[in-house]
């Protein structure tokens, strides 16, 4: 008797667990169907449907088969208990049900309109998971990799304008959207499709400052594939990276912006607190990042941890990963903080890497990045049909298409207007309008949205915002080869001998480009000092020693903390800066785009590579180190090298 | 006034999420922790601690500090609620809490004798994570890439004692454990420690067969690390491996063992109901497992997928991870379908991926490996203070160390001695000795025993297998390298001289030395024609065209299924079945055995790529095939090829 109730435990938890595999295996299923379809679609060179686009239109299929084809179920469901003992929500709850005692965990706290909204199919609930997913699995290794793999030889080169665009071009997209959907909706409270205290000024804030955030990755990976023109590719690679950041950092600090009184009225005092509590947390993530960046870049650089690449490896991922939890445990935002971490880390530590490493770490969060990136998009296409609380208001939808395409004109031409004042090679009228068109949302600003739907203001916005990505990515994104010829955008560029091309130009000219350069970067141009004379000799192998750039009394810090190898190597390091090669970010898709792995060595150590990094170097930036070291004999020496 | 609810609110879920963050940031530090010291200890040339036993000791101190140093804090823990409304529990629960809705998930039943056990520590019961992770998310990683990596060239030489270890030595260890075990209850019983109805012969064998499943992780690396004979390598691993599968079907089995009347009395119908529960189980999860590795095969080499190596890493990942979903959806055992799925994978899949899938993949898989071993190892130190319900029995513990070791030589001596009458190259006694020593528990035997700790007898059970797991690893494991001195065991062994020595020794003797294999093998020998001649020119582009192996009137369906590589390239791609190199498992680990990294071809298919295995091919196996094919000329010319 108590076996067969043993049994029929067992039965039951067998039952939950199961239910779990064929969820899991659904999803597995829509990936790999989707990547099939677009193995079929490249092999036939068609070009309008990128991996993610396909992703969601068999989420789309899933999710229409599933809310149409599947019976209700659960019939529990709906159904709301009192428990009058309790005074507050534990975080676990013992109940006795028919003399057995189940524990139940909490879950989240649940809007009365909403409960009578679950429509009882069991189904239909275990698909839609957890929001809190999104931000605490799916987005870091995605966001870590954006940030492994920043574009940095053209990156710094752009570095001004890309920092316009992700913080004033977002504060202006956002405050765009927000103005234009305050107008909407007080329509609509005029005709009586709102009610007036659904919807303040504040909840539109909240709209465009998450609808700010722009993924163009169905665009760039069409960039990759036809070798557009690196600047372009640059900025709008830079500017989407960073503004997921700021859109992040902005969403949340307008959604604890609380007015005293009034929510309508504007309260200076909330105000500047928002506006501090942005700053701090933006501030906060990025050390925070980073510092866990510089950990891993000292720990890499002061063991000889790279003479056994797995546990080199294990430490880079832990270390990274334990930013994020920091930056989350500490009331930050972990994905900007893994962001800055990755950005740290491909400038430091990555130099300390054995080769195996490199490697092992480059495909690892690409690996990642490719699945993270596609389960988000075939959620997007099953949430469409499995969100059980969507509001559909064809205003306030026609209202957020237009806004977030005049907030997209009013963020590139007003300020790239203003940037080509500064910009010695303007950016031309034709590279603009393809920014303009490259204003894709995906998963940012889906996640951003999908994280609170318990109002019913929030319920709006997450359909719409939903909308806003299916037609941006299936439109716009299958749209980039036509707009592309239609701008007479060059095409079939060689990066490397773009900056080649520049060079020679240069060389002819030299004091002219070097005008250029200070001009368009003088506040890089003091950071470059001080990462090149003092951070890069603390943090890597690379770089002239401490003990030339220190002043003397530092001598005996100086010595202990230059690597051997920088005494003697400082030439060949010089190039090791750059070593995220611009083919990495969709590389592993294309077959013409492939970048032949550099052999291991024996030692398994980054010093006795220096060579490998050679080739992927920098020209643009060498000469900035030849003009602060005044070595001119070096130029040549590089150079030649490079064109033999 | 709604705002600063839901600032409350807010605040609410974020101390929820923060609080998830701390855990996994406390073991991310246990991991860092872990993987310093560990190079430390290599650095120094330390063997007597392996990764895994400092992940322990790191896990058991950070338990401490958590059950002593941490304040008791959730005062509502330990309080059963009543719902007399409620019939069954339901997957999800909304119950209404002053006035407000909250919604709570289905977590477990819980005996009742265990709600007041709790001590209401807040942080002991966030560190310790629901035992189905172990099954679902840390495991398989783990088993598939032991199959994966399976060491093929010696795996199939010595299959047919690997196979005698792996079933009937398990089933004779769980058998001799289980009795040993009834023995010390039935005493425990007579001094009154123990009810009679707590402990049945069924909890016994319960208890024997989780304690089957062996798992040598450490001696194996030490192994790897000193070269030691690669047969004793082999035969050690081999058997973990596929002795971890019997063991769990096996414990599955015994736990739905339910006798219609007395428990303690044998029923024949029950039991051949579990035999059969336990071959059908076994039977499907292996059909599962390869039948979605045969899928892969297929598609990889059907589709011109190898062009685009992330989408076919992607596929290759999402299908293995689909073999286990679908198994555990079916009823099966989906730990034992991966198992198969990988070695499956590598036999066929692999030699169709492209030079980076190949790379990548097998990275990957390392790379998770080594992290989920570390977490379950750092897991299995803070279980010992964490776990709530330990019930130390210090007779039930004796025991349970006496018959561990009593079954295991139970199960190595005997059948050793069995194995040599069919074995020309006998096991000598040194390595008999050594797999008897070599018997440590681990992983596996850890996540049987805290997946059911809801009975005192599980309880009991658990806390003996953790204390034999720590005893293991850290004596066995820490005792490797002296016990390899005293047994007077050759290490520094090339694997690939090994075999050329026994290659040339055989040419002189070739006769002698077909005997032998017919001997020791003729049921692989059945297998390797049949593998040869049908499904490797099937499912991979190598092997001999089937027009020339199937009957004349397939020969339609034969030009369809041959790869057109097949018919030119026969001889080289002759070598491409063996290509996990014999230092995979752990060459990461170590300076000393790195294997260089092939340079990548620009076509990016394996097709072009024969070269590159060829270094890591097979000669034991090669003769079957000259043997078969009367080809003798060959043999010589690969012979040269290598030794060159």
């Amino acid at each position: 008797m108590e076996k067969l109730k043993k049994y029929a435990l067992l039965k039951d938890e067998d039952q939950f667990y199961h239910e779990g595999a064929v969820e899991l295996l659904v999803f597995n299923f829509l990936l790999i169907l989707t990547i099939l379809t677009i193995w079929l679609f490249k092999n036939h060179r068609f070009r309008f449907l990128h991996e993610t686009g396909g992703a969601m239109v068999y989420g789309l299929v899933m999710g229409l088969i599933i809310r149409y084809a599947t019976k209700t179920s659960d019939v529990e469901n709906g159904t709301v208990y009192e428990c009058e003992k309790l005074k507050s929500g534990p975080s676990s709850l013992l109940i006795n049900i028919t003399n057995q005692v189940y524990e139940y965990q909490y879950k989240r706290e649940i809007n009365r309109h909403n409960v009578n909204g679950h429509q009882g199919n069991a189904m239909l609930q275990k698909m839609t998971f957890d929001p809190s997913i999104f931000f605490s699995i799916l987005l870091p290794p995605i966001i870590f990799h954006a940030g492994y793999s920043l574009k940095k030889r053209h990156f710094f080169r752009n570095l001004g304008s890309i920092l316009t665009y992700a913080f004033l071009g977002t504060a202006i997209s956002c405050i765009v959207i927000g103005l234009i959907m305050y107008g909407f909706v007080k329509a609509m409270v005029h005709i009586g499709q709102l009610k007036e205290w659904e919807f303040h000024f504040t909840d539109c804030l909240f709209f465009g400052s998450l609808m700010s955030a722009t993924d163009p990755v169905t665009v760039l990976a069409i960039f990759n594939e036809l070798h557009v023109d690196t600047d372009l590719y640059t900025l709008l690679f830079g500017e989407s990276v960073l503004n997921d950041a700021v859109a992040i950092v902005l969403t949340y600090s307008i959604s604890i912006y609380s007015p005293k009184e009034n929510p309508n009225a504007f309260d200076a005092a909330a105000f500047f607190q928002s506006v501090g509590n942005f700053l701090g947390i933006f501030a906060g993530s990025f050390a925070m990042g980073s510092s866990y960046a510089v950990v891993t870049a000292l720990l890499t650089k002061f063991t000889k941890l790279c003479e056994f690449p797995m546990l080199e490896t294990g430490l880079f991922f832990l270390l990274s990963w334990s930013a994020f939890l920091s930056a989350e445990a500490a009331g930050l935002t972990g994905i900007v903080a893994v962001l800055f971490c990755g950005v740290t880390q491909a400038h430091y530590t990555y130099n300390n890497l054995s080769s195996d490493s490199k490697m092992r770490t480059k495909q690892l969060f690409e690996f990642m990045n490719f699945l993270a990136e596609n389960v988000i998009f075939c959620y997007m296409g099953l949430a469409l049909f499995t969100f059980q609380n969507h509001i559909f208001s064809p205003l306030f939808i026609f209202g957020a298409f237009l806004a977030v395409f005049v907030a997209r004109a009013c963020n590139i031409y007003p300020l790239t207007f203003l940037l080509n004042f500064g910009r010695k090679q303007k950016i031309p009228r034709n590279f603009q309008h393809m920014m303009m068109f490259s204003g894709l949302r995906g998963a940012i600003a889906f996640a951003l949205a999908i994280q609170d739907t318990e109002s019913q203001s929030k319920q709006m916005m997450f359909t719409t915002a939903l909308l806003i990505v299916f037609f941006t990515v299936w439109v716009f994104g299958g749209g980039t080869t036509p707009m592309l010829t239609w701008l007479q955008i060059r095409v079939g560029v060689d990066p490397d001998e773009d900056v080649q091309t520049r060079y020679s130009n240069s060389s002819a000219s030299n004091l002219d480009k070097n005008t250029t350069k200070a001009e368009s970067a003088w506040l890089f141009r003091v950071w470059y000092v001080f990462d090149h004379r003092y951070l890069k000799p603390i943090l890597t192998h690379a770089g002239p020693p401490l003990t030339t750039t220190l002043p003397g009394w530092c001598n005996p810090i100086a010595r202990l903390l230059t690597s051997p190898s920088a005494y003697g190597d400082q030439l060949k390091n010089e190039d090791t800066d750059y070593i995220i090669n611009n083919d990495e970010l969709t590389k592993n898709y294309e077959a013409s785009a492939q970048t032949p792995v550099p052999p291991q060595d024996r030692t398994g150590c980054s010093q006795a590579t220096a060579k490998e990094d050679f080739c992927e170097g920098d020209l643009g930036l060498g000469e900035y180190k030849l003009q602060l070291e005044h070595t001119p004999g070096q130029t040549q020496l590089n150079l030649s090298t490079r064109t033999v």
